[in-house]
């Protein structure tokens, strides 16, 4: 069993109008490779909504602001493959960054509002890479669905905003955050992790839940957070990048739970930057 | 005989779909309106390249820097319409202004390089609004062709290189600059010219005619540009925006004829800035 590839736009958009003048559905998921459970999860509900499906594999250069982060990315595309392939995946269009970005490419697609703190403020251009990126891919693939995972939700609310701000004809389905069982988000940068590191990297999500719990009951944000920050400090994290409560319809700094909102983090662990986030409900 | 008429996205998408799943191909003609006999010379040649023609009027109020110039720019839908008709147009596409960006938009498409100096220098984010909303009408058409005329010449450079960028499947069909008799390219902002500053006008393009023969006769650039900079102002133009020669492809700053080039040149009269370009052939 294997999963047939392409690396060319042409010999996609033949693959896709091909099964389009068949009338049949294509989803897109939109990965940069070492794919895990939390992608594979993506694959699964994709399958279950269209005919066709599509995996892009691409590591993005123009989101990362970090040259060493780029080149220590992990690249397996055989081992991508042979998953992509036993979940009966139609086609893995893996391009060379020289097919995305030809010589004399100069066009950047920005979303301002929800791209603005979190993440976006420690990565420096991270989410117009983003943005530029899975645009060419929507536009590129021509497919009716997108997943994405809720592990990354401001990206998500950036990728959402900028279809929709675009008029792209394409539905962005939000798939939940697949977990070990202690707790930990599931990431292509956990293989980074030392062993103690990776024995000390559920504190992120059980911090996390457990402040969500105490502003679901009804302590004061500011306290809950403060707290949390401290926890994890304590705990062993070299840095906390951010610990916030957003609003989770446009990402809007919360300081009390008036709506449904998101607890959202980033923390360093030795070389390794780790994100999470979860739902905060009001009662 | 009418054109019919279209204002959302919804029904745009509808009547073009129809067109594609019977087999016919589709151009679109972005216009801010006011339409002359430019913007009806690119409409019959869309007419002779394509099975079904959109027209698209849209005053975009993100490429206008200045509220005054947006508020004064002539709005003719009436007579817009009836000059389609004749022509044999097949859809006016004419969305109010909250169809093309409603409430929360955030997503800006910006070009660098073709962008910058000569309009994008005199005009901030201006070709930042012309990138978004002809990316977004573009995507909102899916047509095949687009034309676009040569008067804009850096505009029709931007959005080229955006469509190639962005990977949208659109070929940009470029049409000659329509002149009058006296050689003053057609432009909407020509009715805004009293009769004083119209009987000035044509000197814009006579003297960027004589300019670029004196160019291809193998003078030397910079006093020549000089020359006809102190021609313009001498001749009653109150103000030069700019005057360059520069490549034709991709639009680099030329100082001698070394390839096909382009001269470019904006200047005011009273309320109104003029704009032209021609072209400049190495021998």
């Amino acid at each position: 069993m294997t999963v047939p590839i392409v690396r060319t736009i042409a010999d996609l958009r033949s693959a896709v109008r091909a099964w389009r003048a068949a009338g049949e559905s294509v989803s897109v998921v939109p990965t940069m490779g070492a794919l895990h459970e939390g992608h594979l999860s993506l694959v699964r509900a994709a399958k279950e909504q269209s005919d066709r499906v599509i995996v892009t594999l691409f590591v993005n250069p123009k989101q990362f602001n970090d040259a060493g982060d780029l080149s220590d990315y992990p690249r397996t595309e055989a081992d991508d493959a042979a998953k992509l392939a036993v979940l009966g995946v139609d086609l893995l269009y893996a391009p060379a960054t020289s097919e995305i970005y030809p010589s004399g490419f100069t066009t950047n697609v920005s979303v301002s509002g929800v791209s603005e703190g979190l993440c976006g403020a420690a990565r420096a251009g991270h989410f117009d890479g983003v943005a530029t990126v899975v645009a060419k891919l929507f536009i590129q693939t021509e497919a009716d669905l997108a997943f994405f995972g809720e592990k990354d939700f401001q990206q998500l609310q950036v990728v959402k905003r900028m279809a929709r701000d675009l008029d792209i004809p394409i539905e962005i389905v939000a798939c939940p955050t697949v977990r070990q069982p202690d707790g930990l988000a599931l990431s292509s940068r956990n293989v980074q992790l030392s062993k103690a590191e990776r024995a000390l990297a559920p504190v992120l999500a059980q911090t996390l839940f457990a402040a969500a719990g105490r502003i679901e009951a009804g302590n004061e944000v500011a306290t809950v957070l403060r707290d949390a920050i401290v926890a994890l400090e304590d705990a062993g994290f070299d840095k906390v990048d951010y610990l916030e409560l957003r609003a989770e319809n446009g990402l809007r700094v919360l300081d009390s739970l008036i709506e449904p909102a998101r607890l959202l983090a980033a923390a360093h662990l030795g070389e390794t930057r780790l994100i999470d986030n979860i739902a905060v409900r009001p009662g």
